[in-house]
């Protein structure tokens, strides 16, 4: 696949074949593209949660929120959730801040993992006190967000932003999920 | 080429074949790969300036600072410096802060330059005030990295850290640079 074969793969899949597993070699193959990929300062201060376990799956899940545009949707089902998770940490025993770190990171995994024929989505609304309690993170270790992987169980298509400007993304009433994108020419200011 | 090699492939390219032109076409193809890519709560504020003329590069390249660790190395010289950049920009009017979008941008376009043969390095040390003067560049875009761009000049080899946990790159007397990671067993943390 080209790069942009793969990027245009890689949506944000919220729904997965839950049944199919995801091993722990597979995460730790997604974590080598990380390790091998840009840091600032070259100080490499993010630290990585892997969980394919259902047990450790569930303690995840239960501290996440899903697309907050889709109102009535509060999130995926028993059968269509993640098989596995990345939690990306920030050590603030190496770095006070992380910039964009954790941004490579995750597209680097992402990435990795759409290769694999599977699909993700970028968790920033998690309930952090929570998940550090049940997982029993210590306090040096930021938690900056979650990837929910799996083998994803949804169509998602790339639109237009109409006149009217709304970047809000939605789902049909065949469960299709439309994603509203800027057009290049409103990106490029010189 | 598979994601992993073109990860390994993207290392940070500081020296350059100068006179391999790039046209604005391949930046463009670039920032579409940027636009194509996620961005949190789908809001999309990034802002792109391409440069690909001796000029405008020339303005740009005396606003950065190259390699904090390499002490006795100015940047490129003449001949060696980038053949074009893409300044990464931030719509204030679209938001405050701008998240882990901008590494999610740069991952997309630096692996996209990869695979076209060329190479680069994110740039944070940017004289900001006086690179904003020079490209009048309007104040509601804040400027967050530059993307320097060339035909790679230089080799860069992974390290691995040694048990002095010293993470600065160093180059050797025939030029190559050195770049030492963690090792995959030091980032995973559960």
């Amino acid at each position: 696949m080209t790069i942009h074969e793969l990027i245009l793969k890689n949506r944000s899949y919220r729904r997965f074949y839950q049944d199919v597993k995801i091993d722990l070699n597979t995460l730790k193959d997604l974590v080598e593209l990380s390790r091998l990929s840009a840091s600032g300062a070259n100080i490499q201060p993010l630290k990585y949660i892997l969980s394919s376990e259902p047990e450790k799956n569930g303690q995840i899940f239960k501290n996440l929120a899903w697309a907050a545009y889709l109102k009535n949707w509060p999130g995926p089902e028993d059968g269509e959730r993640p098989a596995a998770y990345i939690i990306v940490l920030g050590d603030k025993r190496l770095k006070e801040s992380f910039g964009y770190d954790p941004g490579i990171a995750v597209q680097s995994m992402l990435l990795g993992a759409v290769e694999k024929g599977l699909g993700g989505c970028i968790i920033g609304s998690i309930s952090r006190d929570s998940l550090r309690k049940d997982l029993n993170i210590p306090d040096q270790l930021e938690i900056l967000l979650v990837i929910a992987l799996g083998k994803p169980k949804e169509t998602v298509v790339i639109e237009t932003i109409g006149s009217n400007g709304v970047i809000k993304y939605w789902r049909d009433d065949k469960g299709v999920h439309h994603v509203p994108k800027r057009s290049i020419e409103e990106l490029i200011a010189g």
